[in-house]
């Protein structure tokens, strides 16, 4: 059994940029821009309602406050003003996943974040207080889960604070021997070979494996999978994912 | 008995505009700026904690999307995508808000939206359903009021969506004979004398009367009485209204 | 002889939408986004540098301050501060353009400041303004011609200030008898048919005359041909545009 | 002799930060904001006609791109980002700095940015590349001037690429023994005496020495100092440290 996540309403006004329907079509949690890095309120808004309707989980993908980065420029943000701004995205998309029948049921940092929040405990830290805020607003539901690299500094700040805490793997993404990603400054830090991809999430959902650079194993905990969705291809890819996760006898749910 | 309502949280970042502090000692009600023509998170939160612990009543100043112009610029926003950034901004305070043990309480409209929305149907039907939106998705608490102008479209539009309304009077404002402000491009749009002000605030709050700008008298049903707080001396002139108010033996309370 | 212009440059960091390259090919003028309503400026860095390297003239795209709405939300700013933002915008693009050995040799407001500078006086005239700080500032080259509709108090403003006005025609929107545009929230206000918007340019540059909604012709004067250049099909038909012009005999040339 | 710089224009469209015309009366060299941390187009068109009434000479103060954050947090940016966003600044201000019969004269990071070019080599050379990319834009007048932290990767890289470098010194901000700054995170990083400050002014314009937090000396070459101008106070210290040293017979003249 596993969870598929990707990231969705990605665009910004009159910019597109993820195929939100196709990827609805087959992901089980879908993580919300909320306005920092991408995502305008209507964008948000229909994204929830379509997501809603497709029985899709809502997370929302937080981010530094970076628009014309996409949200992929690592800043120096003092936790408190960190804090507010992960709340405040947080109780943004509240509105629109709560208006459509559903809730915010998970909290992912998007890209600079994301990385700098895998080692950085101080960030990693005022991210789990904004979440921890955004759920003391929200009582109903119980602690707000955190999904996020498995050994990160982020999902130990998570447990620290008595939240759920969610691990996640990337199929289309080279692992390092000790279980780190490869930087994407680096070559082949990302594969784009869509057979290769399947065979990965298989592997990952069917055994718990993953294949590292130098070709070793890992043992993988992950119960959600990432599939990115930024192109018309990896909006198909993702549908070959799940297909195939389905054909190979693999539950594809949300997580619990 | 009426309600004392300012403009709160205003600043942006490392500049500061309102003294909310100073302000939040005067007031029953606080319009707390949401981001969108000032308000930054940190800020929010710091304003909501504050109007939690002294029992002043939280409001959402939602605005056009205009940290540039502070809002007072007129914008042709679509219908649909003005509705979404209405309840964004709600969203996002809410979380400040109810994480301070407090909630939205209210809303209103900020500057160029507020001017709008007196006069324009389409607008003010959208910053309604904004507020629907929004209170959709916390539904404890009944309804939001929305706060605004006698006779305007947005308190009829509110009316007819069935939430409830509530009329404010300018005690620094020039009205004309037909109870519309006199526009601030105009002279004397704008009351600058202290005792003026103190003088129309206690006939409002005593005889439900305001002086139009010919010198005939206009009847008020105005519940909520708007003082001006982005300069040191407004702040000082929003205690001392307070104070007058209280020696008359009006008592200054939230709007029920 | 005729001028073809298209906007260029209207993306924003990781959004792409005009495929600026293609584009290149086939106009004379490209109105370069300058980062209020689209454009970073490494992408106004990199459209500056292929224009100059092509031949193509540099115009300045200026707009509200508005990324959000695309500059399509007409906005009430006060004629000092538009004027200030028009300069901005035509500065910062003349570096660029300077840099790759051009200059900026033309503006031309976008989107809803375009539509409002048709009617409104004062806008009119605080983007001209606009324009005319920017070329004090720079001085070489004489005064900086404006482009816009014909008949439109922005290119009266423009005349009345002594800069170089130049009409403009658009092959594939829908004319009134008087010589207007059919706005786009009316049906038809947008020709869709590949074949109807070439043969409209040819008559056009050919004979002078556009055709209007109600089959009536009009008289134009237009020494620059506006095509859209903000999806894939655009670009397609920019190219076709371009080669049945030169097939047909004209001159496709920047205006002088 | 020695130079005053101080930074202006630091406000933002309804927020006011420095007393521009205060701190006019006071130093020779003027660091403009240019947009990104702070300074809107109006503001920057009015300082730089001050400025240029004045006598004072006009510096493009060039930040990261983060009005939230006020240009204080360090950002990842890309090198090529970073070049086009310094030039796209320097461009900007350029426009209302020639229109008011001056032009700009250097170019000094502010912030974040400051702090961080004083040790990343990558992002010193993609700032000294955009000061040279607007340099090369406007030919006249030679290249143009970076104003730095002696020591620091900023003015090792404007010296490679040829550019003139000018060295400043803080008089109210303490010093290491090895001459670099005590951080803003650390208790007496900033000098509040301002006796101390105005003594510490004639020390460094008249025997070319600062005093370290250890008490040590330090020599140094600064051609420039920078005052703080932010708060009311600062402003009137301004002040007083220019007329102290002119009293002491220190010539205070924007450097060569």
């Amino acid at each position: 059994m596993i969870d598929l996540n990707a990231d969705l309403g990605e665009g910004f006004g009159r910019w597109h940029l993820t195929d939100d329907e196709a990827l609805l079509a087959s992901v089980t949690s879908a993580n919300v821009a909320c306005g920092y890095h991408a995502g305008d309120p209507a964008t948000m808004r229909r994204v929830c309602e379509l997501a809603a309707e497709r029985g899709v989980r809502i997370g929302a993908q937080v981010s530094y406050r970076d628009l014309a980065g996409f949200g992929r420029r690592a800043m120096d943000v003092p936790a408190a003003e960190l804090t507010a701004e992960v709340a405040y995205q947080i109780g943004a998309l509240e509105v629109f996943a709560r208006a459509a029948g559903s809730a915010v049921a998970y909290v992912k940092p998007h890209g600079a974040l994301y990385n700098r929040a895998v080692r950085d405990a101080e960030q990693a830290a005022a991210v789990v207080e904004g979440v921890r805020l955004a759920r003391a607003a929200h009582g109903s539901g119980g602690p707000l889960p955190v999904l996020g690299l498995p050994g990160s500094r982020l999902l130990a700040a998570a447990a620290e604070a008595g939240l759920p805490t969610v691990e996640e793997a990337f199929a289309d993404r080279a692992y390092r021997p000790d279980g780190t990603l490869v930087p994407r400054t680096e070559p082949d830090a990302v594969l784009h070979d869509p057979d290769q991809v399947v065979e990965r999430s298989l592997r990952l959902a069917g055994d718990g494996e993953l294949v590292a650079a130098d070709g070793g194993l890992l043992r993988s905990t992950a119960r959600s999978l990432c599939v990115h969705g930024d192109t018309p291809a990896a909006a198909r890819l993702a549908r070959r994912v799940r297909e195939e996760l389905a054909a190979a006898g693999v539950t594809v749910r949300a997580f619990a």
